[in-house]
């Protein structure tokens, strides 16, 4: 017999609780051993929980115990977690965490603690789907050439929503929260903050590169309106919120945005709250990985995963790299990207406007690709819609400050960039 | 430095010899050592290869050589392979296969033969996806309800080809034939044989059920017209050959046939020669695995990443289950699968016909979903489609002989299975 501690007793950890329990033979024929949830901590021990097992407020407890063979971490937050991981891992205590925060900031000091004892953390990316094992185990033949991830249900199901019936962003962003996949302060997912942390944990496997939330792009979908998404569509694209990381000639670029992709494209085809995630390898080609990046039961299935791999005797490495990687593989900073853009300007209709717009574009070295013009509900303004070739982010940058210091456009410059 | 010996130097051995040496430095930093490829063995010493190995024509000095630590078989057949691989596991050799035919007869023996000795696989399912990988370590928290596998490609880019282009059967299959996407004699990937080996294997892993070729349903394409897939379009269903293996009440059906599913579904997406294989667990839901099922270098990225696992020291269990399963879930007769049908007829073109059918469809206990009147070629003939509510396989193959007795129905009675 297993058995496993739990640190956060909320959705996730009550699913951990109750699978183990109910799904507890079929578990069991897999893992070898019966596996076997023993104590939860939690911070508030009045709050009511559908759980069948001891509860304490002191996660020390759970720790510390010597009836505890595995610990869970699934708390949230950065710095307690932190401290209480390392805790059980420095007891030589295995440990399965869904703490994408945690690992975003922290992966790289967990991994050297914890040396050979377990520290798996299926769970912490796309919820359910099991991209961590396929890409740390299943494709470790490839250099992989890129990450595309839809990995924020929330802003999925909004632009989901704004594609298919043309609603605006504050309608959708309304709706999501009534439905429970947006939260009141909806920051952390609308804003890209989520997805990046996963993407940072995929970096890893995928590059070896140790970067943090702050040396990446990171934008959400605040911005984009309806009429982005209707003139992406006439340009033959879908707009997605995507964690990309990307190796080029000079390193890796990693930057979470909303971003234009090929209608026609697998993962443009992933709608509502799922989650995708498209891995390129320099063999293997194109795969994708597609299921439900959250919920309780969904993300118990990752954290079971892990803790049955444990039981197995399986081990890792943990970030997927046994020794250092010699190629030396570094993060690009944001302004070496490279990308197509999308710019849409709201310009003073008359005559020389165009020409004043195109020059400033060619000035600094952005090469047009395509362009539309369109009415503007203001009589006096139309809209101008273009796509680039590829340029750096720098350029792009310095070419819509230009543009809006020119008279006459108007000041708020939308850019989406495109992967093709 | 780990050293591999290679039982077929095809095209997977190739790509196998040439990826682990050109990608040598990455698999090294994932696998923690250096992974070599010392000798392959081939039927034909004659034949121009392009590796840089020794060569032998004695599979048994690949096998005995005190210089091979893991052998790798991609000989293809059956019983030689069969033989080889057990006396590669005598010696104590761990061996990586990417054989379905050789797992789909002798898969239970070899775990047998194995016991801790590791045997991999992930190369036999669907390619460079790493499936029995997702399937038998991150899905291990489920029950799994349903499996439902693009897993050959030649059909999937025949039925694509028909569907995008109308084209028909004969037109499509010269021209996959001339890509080289099918055999010279194509009965093998045409006919389901292909994808039933693979569905078996996953049927292992998903249920722990021994099941052999000649105890399931297994059909393939080749009376599939452009008719068939114009009318499934009227229906809303795309025609995927799909290998399926779902829990149900009574037990689990495994079946291999071309099927019409919704054409909003995630796997009916799936275009081209590329494969898929969704996967229903209880608890997590909905997942998909996307990626190239066939091709050298795709094929050999699942061969190597098995190596490295052995590398790594995780070793199983080979089949998913380290004890076995006490709910002993059972294979269902062919004749108790239960599904939707659709059911086309060419009938004489006269008052009555439709009443005969339709009552003799009631007889049978076939209760009619939808139903559609075409004209047909033939003047004096229409053309009946129907689709039915659920029914036993065996109540509607007893309908369709009656049907064919009929004087006013033509003899070739066409059935596709639905999933919904």
């Amino acid at each position: 017999m297993v058995k496993v501690g739990i640190l956060g007793v909320g959705t996730v950890g009550e699913s951990v609780v109750n699978i183990l329990i109910e799904n507890g033979d079929i578990i069991e024929a897999r893992a070898g051993r019966r596996i076997v949830p023993v104590i939860g901590a939690v911070r508030d021990l009045g709050k009511a929980r559908s759980v069948d097992i001891p509860l304490t407020d002191d996660p020390m407890e759970v720790i510390e115990s010597t009836d505890v063979d595995i610990v869970v971490e699934l708390m949230g937050g950065v710095e307690e977690p932190y401290r209480l991981v390392k805790k059980a891992l420095e007891e030589g205590k295995p440990v399965v965490t869904a703490n994408k925060a945690l690992l975003a900031y922290h992966r790289y000091e967990l991994q050297e603690i914890a040396g050979s004892t377990p520290l798996f953390y299926e769970a912490s990316v796309a919820g359910g789907i099991p991209i961590i094992g396929a890409l740390r185990n299943g494709l470790s033949a490839n250099h992989i050439e890129s990450i595309k991830g839809i990995m924020n249900g929330t802003c999925n199901f909004m632009l989901t929503k704004m594609i298919d019936e043309g609603a605006d962003y504050e309608t959708v962003l309304a709706e999501a929260q009534e439905l429970g996949y947006a939260e009141a302060d909806p920051t952390f997912d609308v804003g890209g903050y989520d997805a990046a942390h996963k993407l940072l944990i995929l970096g890893s496997i995928a590059y070896g590169i140790d970067a943090k939330p702050e040396e990446i792009i990171i934008e959400g979908i605040e911005n984009i309106t309806a009429t982005d998404v209707e003139f992406a569509r006439e340009f033959g694209y879908e707009i997605k919120l995507l964690g990309i990381a990307k190796k080029v000639d000079e390193g890796v670029e990693m930057r979470v945005h909303a971003t234009m992709i090929p209608a026609g494209s697998m993962i443009a085809k992933v709608d509502g709250v799922m989650n995708a995630v498209s891995v390129v390898g320099d063999r293997v080609g194109e795969t994708m990985f597609y299921g439900p990046g959250a919920g309780g039961d969904a993300t118990a299935s990752a954290v079971i995963a892990d803790i049955v791999e444990i039981v197995r005797g399986n081990t890792g490495p943990m970030l997927g790299y046994k020794k250092g990687l010699e190629s030396g593989m570094k993060l690009l900073p944001p302004e070496r990207v490279r990308s197509h853009y999308y710019l849409k300007l709201k310009v003073v209709d008359r005559p020389g406007v165009l020409a004043a717009v195109t020059s400033t574009l060619g000035e600094h070295g952005i090469s047009i690709e395509s362009m539309l013009q369109k009415p503007s509900r203001l009589t006096d303004r139309v809209r101008l819609l273009f796509t680039t070739h590829e340029c750096y982010e720098s350029e792009i940058r310095k070419a819509i400050e230009a543009l809006r210091s020119l008279d006459v456009v108007d000041d708020s410059v939308g850019m989406i960039r495109i992967e093709k």
